[in-house]
C-alpha cells in the first residue's frame, strides 16, 4: 500500500477508535471515509469504529475492489461534491447530538446555540436534516436540499455528518459540535432548575 | 484449543473488556456464553469483564471441566433453545437499561421507545421481564414465559440479556439497547423542562 | 520482592488504574492497601491511581521503609481491627457516592437504597459516617463510632471506604456502591419528571 | 534533549492524553505549558492532548525554535509572571467547569462553592473571569486584572486555567476544580427535586 495512503488511514483508525473508546461512538452505527487523489476510502458497512484496520476500508469505484460500502456513502459523496477542500467526511450517532435533533425546536439552518464560541469558529453553521430512514433515497434527497444551507449537519433521530479538510480536522469538528450540543442540553436543564 | 475456538474467545474477550472499559459494565456483574459446535462455553462465575482470558471461559457439559459456570447460565440456556441461530448471549447490569426498567410502565413485550430506528432495525422488540431474585428459579421460569413474546429482554431492576448470531452481533445489538435506553431516559427530563 | 506480594501489588495496580480510566476515581484523592501477613502496605501520600507502581506502596511498621503512608491510614487500620478477614480496603472520592451522601436523609447505618439486590448482595449495609476534616482526628473517630453499625462505609462529602477479603473483592463491592449510589441519584431525578 | 526536560514533557504528555481518554478534555481545544530554567515550553496551536509528542512543544523564545505557540499563550505568562513558584500551566474547555461558569450568579473571585474540601485544600479560589474572544487582547487584559484577586481561573464560557509547581500539581488541581464543578452542578439539579 502506498505510504501516504498509509498515513491516511493511520490517522483515521485512530480518531475512530478514540471516538469510540470515549463513548462518543457505540456499536457498529459510524462511518468515516477519506478522499485520497479521486478514490474514496468508505468504512465497510456494519464495521465498528472500536477495531477498524487497513481491511475495514473500501475503496469506492476501484475496479476488483471487494468490500461492501456503508450503505450511508452518498452522504459522503454529497458533501464532497459541495466542496472540494473537503477530504474526509465523518458520520456518527453520537448520543447528545442525537438527543438535541430531538428536542429543538428553532431555525433549521444554524441548529445548536454558540454558548461558547468554538463552534462557529471552528466550523460555522450546524443545520438540522429533516428524518428519513437511514440509508433510503428520501434521506440522501433531504441531506441534498440541506447541503449548501450549513457547513455541517445533524441529521434529526440519528446524527451528525462532518466534513474536513482532512480526518483530523472533522474529528475536531465533531468534537466541538458533541460538546456543543452537550452544553445546549445542560443548559435547558440547569436554567430550568435555578 | 481449537484455532476456532481461540478466535471467538479472542472476540468475546475484547467485547467484555471494550464493554467493561467504557462503563457499560462493571466489577464481577456480568456474564456472556459463546454456542461453538454442540458446547456452550460461558464465563465463570464471579469473572469480571475487564479481564477475562481464556481460563475465565467454562465448557458447560464437557467431562473433566473445571471451573464453576455463572448461575446465570439457565438465561442463556433458554436463549439458545428458543433460536438455533444464537450462538452468542450477553447479559450486563448496563446502568441505563436497568434504570429505565425501573421507571417504565408501558407494554411489557415492547418497552424501549423507537426514538432512532436502530434497536428496531437490529433487534427488534424488547420485553421487560417481572422481577425476581437472581440466579433463582423463580427468575428462570419469568424469562421463559417472555422469551417467546419479544426479540431481546431487560430483567427488571437488573439488565439486558440479548443473543446474536455471534458475539460481535450480541454486542452491537447491547450497545444499541443501552443507547437507547439512555436517549428515552433523557427525554423524559428533558421534555419535561422544555 | 517476595512473588505472592508482587502478585498482590500487581492486582492493585491494576484495580487502581482501572477506577481511575473509568472516571471512578479522580486526581489523587484515593488511597488502598493490602494486609499480606502481619504487614499493612499502603498507597503513599499524594500518589495517583492512574500510575501506582511498586514504589507506591508503602509497608507501615517494616524497620528502614521509607516514603509517607497516606494521611488516612487510620481509615484502614481501623477496618482491619474490626475484622481478620479484611485483607486490603479501598477509600475513594467516587462522585456518586459523594453526592449522594450530601443529599440523603434517611437512616445513617444503611444509607443506600436497594432499588437493585447487588449490593446487598455482595456487602450488606452502608453507613453514613458524619464530616469531619479528611485526615483529622475528629474524623477517625467518627469512624470508629460506625465501624460496628454497617458492612460498609461512605465518609459524608468525601468519599466510600470499604474492605475486602482481597482486592478484587473490595473493587467489586466499590464498584457496586457506586452503581447503585448513582441510580439512586438518577432516581430521583427521574421519578420527579414523570 | 536534555534528560531531565525529557522527563518534564513525558509526564505532561501523559496527564494530556489522560484529561483527553477520560473525557476532560476533548478536540484540541486544550493547551499546557511548562517553565523549565528560564524557557516556558507550550503545547503547540492547534495540537490534541490526545496524542502529544515531544514535537508537540514549542520552546517560546529560542532562538531558531519552529512551530506556532498556542495563541493563549498569554494567559501562560501571566501566570508564571504573578507567581514565580509556578512551573507549569494547564488550560482546558473541561465541560462541567464550562458549564458551571455559564450559570454561576455569586461572587466572581470565588465562584466554586466547597461542597468537599479538597479544591481549597489543594488550590484556595477560584474566580470567574468575564468572558472576551478567545486569544483577543481583551481576554488577556481581562485575565490580569483578575489573575491577583484568586488562586485558580475559569473563563466564563470557555474553561479553567491553573498553574501548579509542577504539570502533575496542575493536573491534580484542574481534576479537582472540574469534580467541585460538576458537583455544584449536580447539587442544583437534586436540591431543586428532592
Amino acid at each position: 500500500m502506498d505510504k501516504d495512503i498509509k498515513e491516511c488511514l493511520d490517522q483515521a483508525i485512530w480518531c475512530a477508535r478514540s471516538l469510540f473508546e470515549r463513548n462518543k461512538v457505540s456499536g457498529s452505527s459510524a462511518n468515516l471515509s477519506l478522499k485520497i487523489g479521486d478514490t474514496i476510502y468508505i468504512t465497510a458497512s456494519g464495521s465498528c469504529f472500536g477495531n477498524l484496520d487497513y481491511d475495514s476500508f473500501v475503496p469506492v469505484g476501484i475496479p476488483g475492489c471487494t468490500g461492501r460500502p456503508s450503505k450511508e456513502f452518498p452522504l459522503h459523496e454529497i458533501l464532497y461534491k459541495k466542496d472540494p477542500s473537503i477530504k474526509a467526511v465523518l458520520h456518527t450517532h453520537s448520543i447528545n447530538s442525537v438527543i438535541w435533533s430531538m428536542i429543538y425546536e428553532g431555525p433549521q439552518e444554524d441548529c445548536i446555540p454558540s454558548y461558547t464560541p468554538y463552534l462557529r469558529m471552528k466550523l460555522g453553521t450546524v443545520g438540522l436534516v429533516p428524518y428519513a430512514k437511514p440509508g433510503s433515497e428520501e434521506l440522501f434527497s433531504n441531506f441534498r436540499a440541506c447541503v449548501n444551507l450549513s457547513d455541517g449537519f445533524i441529521l434529526k433521530n440519528h446524527g451528525p455528518v462532518v466534513g474536513g479538510k482532512d480526518i483530523m480536522d472533522a474529528f475536531y469538528i465533531l468534537e466541538e459540535l458533541e460538546e456543543s450540543a452537550r452544553i445546549a442540553m445542560e443548559l435547558i436543564r440547569l436554567k430550568k432548575d435555578i
